[in-house]
């Protein structure tokens, strides 16, 4: 494995799997791979659990791991070509991109959606200068329309909690204040299709997936009929995608309660953090013994190092 | 040991000096304590040598230190419980506690009082979050009420500098331009009064420390008078704690200069740094021989040493 | 060698050079030297080359090294002595430098002119403070008036791409919308007179270097008779010195393109990096086959873990 963008640069998620169950249960057995090896972690965005985890898991395999904060230890990398640079950005991605790659053995990028344009967006453009230009594998530690070390933590947690060979899980949509990307929400549905698993996401209408995420998934519109039997929740805001970066409701009955969880399977309830209480989930749910997100969190680690080791292991 | 927040979680004084001294003549020879182990270090307030010194610390029994920046590189924490969380603070503590906690061996926090509540503070609900939900020992780093690692550090460097069993030791109040917490004096006096040192306090009316802290010290209001024969003068500017958070003085007749320092016993001058040159001490006195500022600040390596090194053995 | 501020450091530009290119073959051969070490990297100003290169090359070298935001995780400064400080600076240099050198082995500083004032910006008032009061050797990461680590990196890249053994190497000025400081320009005329390159300097008038870097070099004022025949042209822009930080031309005519490199002895094109596409030079340019940048910043690791490894060597 090269770069690690998206659930499609495994190579399967048979393997992948494997590997984050080894790393799990044997986290420091691989710092041969990482010895005299330098992980650059470059936040264009703020950031708490990638931050921390990915670092950890970089050390956990004997690399040194430096973190960048661009807009505050740097300046502001302007992006598009053919500019006269006389404004606020001095420097282009074009020269940073490969100086950075020249220090780094592996190189993780954090870029979410600028909602500025739809096509920039969703064409990952800061991301894919990185994969162009940087000479070195990209990790992407949350791009504009995917976050695939989420995505693949929400994977080994389900593994690890779920009490059916393809249970049940729900993606649904819940009221914020913000306007959040799809990141999220795109890469879950991606990697649980890729699992398999019987997957239903529901949202309010105008709140649909971007196609190429979605296939031919339907969304249900009614969540109290989405949740019935559920195996896992997994609750997510995200603004418009059709309407695109627009919050098209507020509504909090959309907010996961008791009321909802009631009617699944006793599902076990995740959210990628962080997460708005009462907003997004009340705090009963969220703090009942059915709730996960300290365990689904902690797989961020997991996830992190199996990825790292799997791009070690190919250099 | 397993946190260390104020001198009562020490096993005692005595072995806690013991460590000290040990750590400082053998500073790597306890790697193997740390090794494949993580600290992170949160600072929810500015730091230079707590930062520093901590992370030297950390390194030199072998773990791995990573910062985080909590209003920089992450965001701002929600920590009040039953909030419907629609404001600037995307995660709650109660979250990010336990997630934090299953990344990090041992975590340091820092969290300054915030004058909006002296209940609040005086509670210290930051760190009892921390301690309650992160599941992993937790390092004071300064918190709203107490310094420890500032006040062991200062009776490390006491312990060397001083001629006598026990020597007479002045902690002075003196004028600042804004309003800083009462952490430094309070847990100042919590450990010389342990130390059973000769402790005088001198201030203002109006700046006496909490009770739960001067126990049955009463204040000397004659400045002068308290420094008479002193062998150590330690400087600090607190604001008031029972008009709580408000500047009363600004006298700068309380700036300690060679008019005080001339009346004692050849004393050692001692403040935790930072210091404001010419509002708490004239440069002639901060500059004299017996400044020990420096190494005072330089034992702040071994007292974070010493207390990381007793929690580690304690895993 | 102790400490690291300019060419003049250094033991010889032979033997300086004999270690870059040791180092660069052998990068992790050395880690001996730098085991249970600690560089503190102190930044004033913002960074990405030198953050991340200096950081690699202590790694490189078995270092711990520990970043430091002065600005943002820590606070301002105060770099005067005497003043009473009431404002908005919460500590001293001549407290802050000392206690740092306690919890290091080797400093490294970033601190840029200020152009407040030519003398304490031509009389290095913060880089002089470490250098008296830290106890311990200092790197520059640029100061107000030198950027050695960039020197040293542009001198193994010439090396490494000359053809001749005397090529001709021509400084030249370029237009940018902000005031810039003179530390690359000068360092540049510094190191290649050092090296008895061929060394043509040429600006717009008023942009004459100080006299204590030209010597007796004479500028070429007109940019086309200096570019021509030459074997490396090294774009930069500054401000004035004689008019002290004024911008006295923003003359698009001297930006590099095509019409200027098309004299010359298809000359390589250097720039220290961040450079602003279209001011300084053309796209087409920059991104030409003569274009080395990429390498020459990628020498930074190479310059820094040089300089460390013979101050290592010193201790």
């Amino acid at each position: 494995m090269r770069h690690f963008t998206s659930v499609y640069d495994l190579p399967s998620l048979e393997v992948a799997l494997n590997e984050a169950f080894l790393v799990k249960n044997n986290p420091f057995g691989f710092q041969h791979l990482g010895k005299n090896k330098t992980m650059v972690l470059m936040f264009f965005n703020s950031s708490l659990r990638t931050r921390l985890s990915t670092q950890k898991a970089a050390q956990n395999l004997g690399m040194n791991a430096i973190v960048l904060d661009v807009n505050q230890g740097a300046w502001k990398l302007e992006t598009e070509r053919g500019v006269i640079m006389d404004g606020d950005k001095p420097e282009h991605l074009l020269e940073a991109v490969p100086v950075i790659g020249s220090y780094a053995d592996i190189i993780g990028v954090r870029s979410f959606a600028s909602f500025e344009s739809k096509e920039a967006d969703y064409n990952e453009v800061v991301l894919n200068q990185f994969i162009k230009y940087a000479g070195v594998p990209i990790v992407s530690m949350e791009a504009a329309t995917r976050h695939p070390l989420q995505s693949f933590a929400d994977l080994v947690t389900i593994e690890e909690y779920k009490k059916v060979k393809r249970p049940k899980v729900v993606l649904t949509w819940a009221p914020h204040p913000r306007a959040l990307p799809q990141a999220v929400p795109n890469s879950f549905v991606e990697w649980m299709r890729a699992a398999d698993y019987d997957l239903v996401v529901t949202h309010p209408e105008g709140y649909e997936l971007a196609p190429e995420f979605m296939g031919d998934l339907k969304p249900e519109y009614d969540q109290m009929k989405a949740f019935e039997g559920a195996d896992f929740i997994y609750a997510k805001n995200w603004a418009s995608y059709s309407d695109y970066g627009k919050i098209l409701s507020k509504d909090m009955n959309w907010t996961v309660s008791t009321r909802q969880m009631d009617i699944t399977n006793e599902a076990k309830f995740m959210h990628c953090l962080p997460v708005r209480r009462n907003m997004i989930v009340t705090d009963d749910v969220i703090e009942s013994p059915n709730s996960i997100v300290i365990p689904e969190a902690a797989n961020r680690v997991v996830s992190a190092q199996a990825v790292l080791k799997m791009i070690l292991e190919s250099l």
